[in-house]
């Protein structure tokens, strides 16, 4: 009898050796629109599903004063197919994670260390700012402009968790700015003044 | 016999009582995070599932030259739970859509008359801008800045769809200077001087 | 200081290498329930987002009178994973689009020229029929019979966009007749009789 | 200590107040696009997720000797918002369900007695049919024209199920020959000649 | 004219080429998050669709005197991609089907034969028991511990449908007391004694 | 023409007067599949985005020397529709989560302080397990059985988040001895003796 239960087992386990319970990401090759293929059941180990970087703060000597340590797919393939990603935000005094959305994802934050003024704007141009101390929690609708300022004298450290394994991140000043987007379209679709545009293109390094 | 078919028409007419086909929206009652609660189905009306107002320009007499016509479900209640919207836009000579985004939807634009300079920035900070002549499409992925500029000397136009019956409207300048967002965030999250956000916020109605 | 910018900004570029903002179709590779792999984001250009096959009218020299020219991924493979697709429909006088399902999308029209009538029929058998002029819209919900003709004297055109990158076409008559179904199994679930089943067949190419 | 963790089952209870778990339909209350609104938990009993009416076949006295009894959210509330539906098909010798499509979901059939014959077009025209018995499985995919008949000499009945609480049921016939759809629509949009559509809008209750 | 229609037949089997109708699973290839591969729309065949191991009772002789022979898409290839599957469950009398849950899907039970006691348990905790006759239809709504057990005196046996092609199963014995988690770790996350717990890792081949 | 983009400024505004940027629930309103009705977005505060009792542990003096806080939807309404919710996980020296799974959600864990052993166990009734250190991330995939137990001598904590605003708890102690279930039943699905059974009904406050 004990050896049919085993063959039952083996019928179970056989029937589930589809990933439908998780996807660790092969990030060899190519992605499709739900993500990276599998790599099969059996190489996958425990660590598949650990990411150790967001224990320490990342380096804020830049010109924000701040860090954004990324822990999605790409850097994290546990995740691939479970419609989670995460990150850690640092800020130094002063420091500031700029004006962005995230086009695949709303977010939660859960502030560390510090204080943070974060905010978002929505499509009806309504401002929702709040000045948070460790142990709260924001959240960013999806796709919506929003910022992160350390809103005090010491540094601030932050968890942020989105519903994608690929939320994207597009921060503003980058868009505009730190490419080759021609400075007339960029002055014609802001009502920014060429100055203020080819000034902010030479600080982070775009043209045109 | 007929009798029968008459029954057995009644049956699947019953049970073919709930919405599933679609669910035109009662504007009236409170949204839900899938949309509107739906009219009874025997109300519901063939004009419920067309829309009039894209048929002729928008008035492009303002800051922007350009203007946006929506038919998203607040304005065509047959849309909703559909997963599609509408929308009609319109560039005067030396007109812009200026820089947005729809936080839940991804565009396709089909240029009527004119030529549109389209154009969009994806996470990675690419640019992806093309000149397009009437016939021509163009798709901007959800949630990514994107622009639309009259390219030519005469009027244009275009007809947008996206595929959320709510897809929502960013507009960078109005996000940063239409509201009440104060200059110094403005400032600290963007980079920009703090006359270049004063001068803006009086140009689009913004306090603070 | 730049440096330490410029090290920022790969930072986030990398963090953004997978294709979480656009999927670009690789047509050779085989397709997946969500669509097609994605060619590398590096090989991505602005093209790639822009199909020119619409501006003009299909052919309707045929018997139909008609002509439906899809842009769907198959098409134009920038719309994968984003949702999306459009075609542009011809209607010379007395064309028609014949009763057709799209079983993986809903779909709206936008009259660009001439005069169409337009309906589809619900779950319950309801008829929803409009004579659209230009600048028109008109929804038909997924899945369900639908139905295009021309109802002026001169050319008809319209735009139609759906909610699904491969949203299929099928067309009533080719599904009855334009294939193998044995003719006594056509006769046997839609009750038309043997002679009409095999003149239709006759006209569509089918066989049996 | 019991008392403290009769409080954290509290706890639990409490945040567990909403009805992530199941939502039984209200089925007085106005539908949305996701399904009905849900009575409240408290008032949830475990007949709500029993359906008795599937035991017993249909009654087949008709004009197509078949019987359809649908279990969708309108007759099983316990099923609104768990994306699931059933059905009972009944075919007396030589009956047949009618050429049709379900424009929400796809169905998997698992014939209980009998000999069915089932099959259904694609897109491409391609025609899948196979004639099956007791326990056999046969899956059609979304929103493609389907049948079944009764390929043997006794009764036969089969058990189908969907991924949606409302599936719908478009039935060719219906659709076409049992509203007020104008003959002179249905002769443009079929290539059916005028006489075969009014003989079935007789025989099928149709009129116009 | 007919060799206009045949090209326009062309066109239309052209446009259809990719496989949003179905997506028959190449399980030679890895997995995605959304399922296999496909394989070539030419190389499917009606038998594709069709699965023929439910027709007979699994072999019940084992320890818990019951069977459940699977049809997820690991064994029928053809449901890739249509959100659906299915399985038959065999009860000889004292048969049971133990405490389980489907992490992917809900499930509807429709019994063939015998009388079975089937329930589940909610996030909070209330419990769902009814004992069911055939004919008679129970929904198991997703991811909650349920279970079956023959309530009468003769075999019993059900056919049960999820919606996904790969809706997990996970038996809460196997889970606990078949493999190598440590003795320790399972007493302490179930206050079972360590007595209980090596008692039944000996009976169900469980280590550590 | 400051008018004339004031009124621009308003018909933006009204055609964005839908909530699809977000939904903030009214909780005295019936749930529906897809969440909570949404409060009107003119009553919409930034508070309603900030959720404030995560700061603080929980009390932990209880039977398993562990507290969880939830920010579910039920608590924390500015979720809704959102589709992410977080909690707080507290282990005194020797606390531990008991085995438990989210039917709805998968979820990321990130340690606070201390240590913790996590786990969860695969439908193929694998086992994963690891000691994560403050800053560290672990993934459970939905609806698998997962535990956390405190690895260290000091009080541990821990902020998890998971892809849904309503995930569902069943801990599977409670849901086996918290409730009425027949100890019949249980023994019979559990392979439990009814002497255990009967003696962690007796602790869990379960009956029959």
């Amino acid at each position: 009898m004990l050896r049919t239960i085993f063959l039952l087992s083996l019928l179970f386990a056989l029937s589930n050796a589809s990933v439908q319970d998780f996807c660790v990401a092969n990030l060899k090759r190519a992605e499709t629109p739900a993500g990276y293929p599998c790599i099969r059941p059996i190489h996958v180990k425990a660590t598949d599903f650990v990411f150790s970087g967001l224990g320490t703060p990342g380096n804020t000597t830049n010109i924000i004063s701040a860090a954004v340590t990324p822990a999605f797919v790409a850097q994290f393939p546990g995740l691939n197919g479970l419609g989670l990603s995460t990150a850690r935000l640092d800020l130094a005094p002063k420091g500031v994670i700029p004006m962005h959305t995230h086009p695949g994802a709303s977010e939660v934050l859960y502030v560390l260390d510090g204080s943070i003024t974060a905010g978002f704007v929505s499509s009806a141009n309504a401002v929702y700012v709040q000045t948070l101390k460790p142990g709260q929690v924001m959240v960013f609708p999806q796709g919506l402009l929003h910022f992160q300022i350390n809103a005090g004298k010491s540094s601030a450290a932050a968890i942020v968790t989105f519903n994608s394994a690929s939320p994207g991140l597009q921060i503003l000043d980058f868009a505009l700015f730190a490419n080759n987007l021609p400075t007339e379209l960029v002055v014609g679709t802001t009502f920014l003044d060429a100055t203020t545009v080819k000034k902010l293109k030479g600080v982070l390094g775009g043209t045109g």
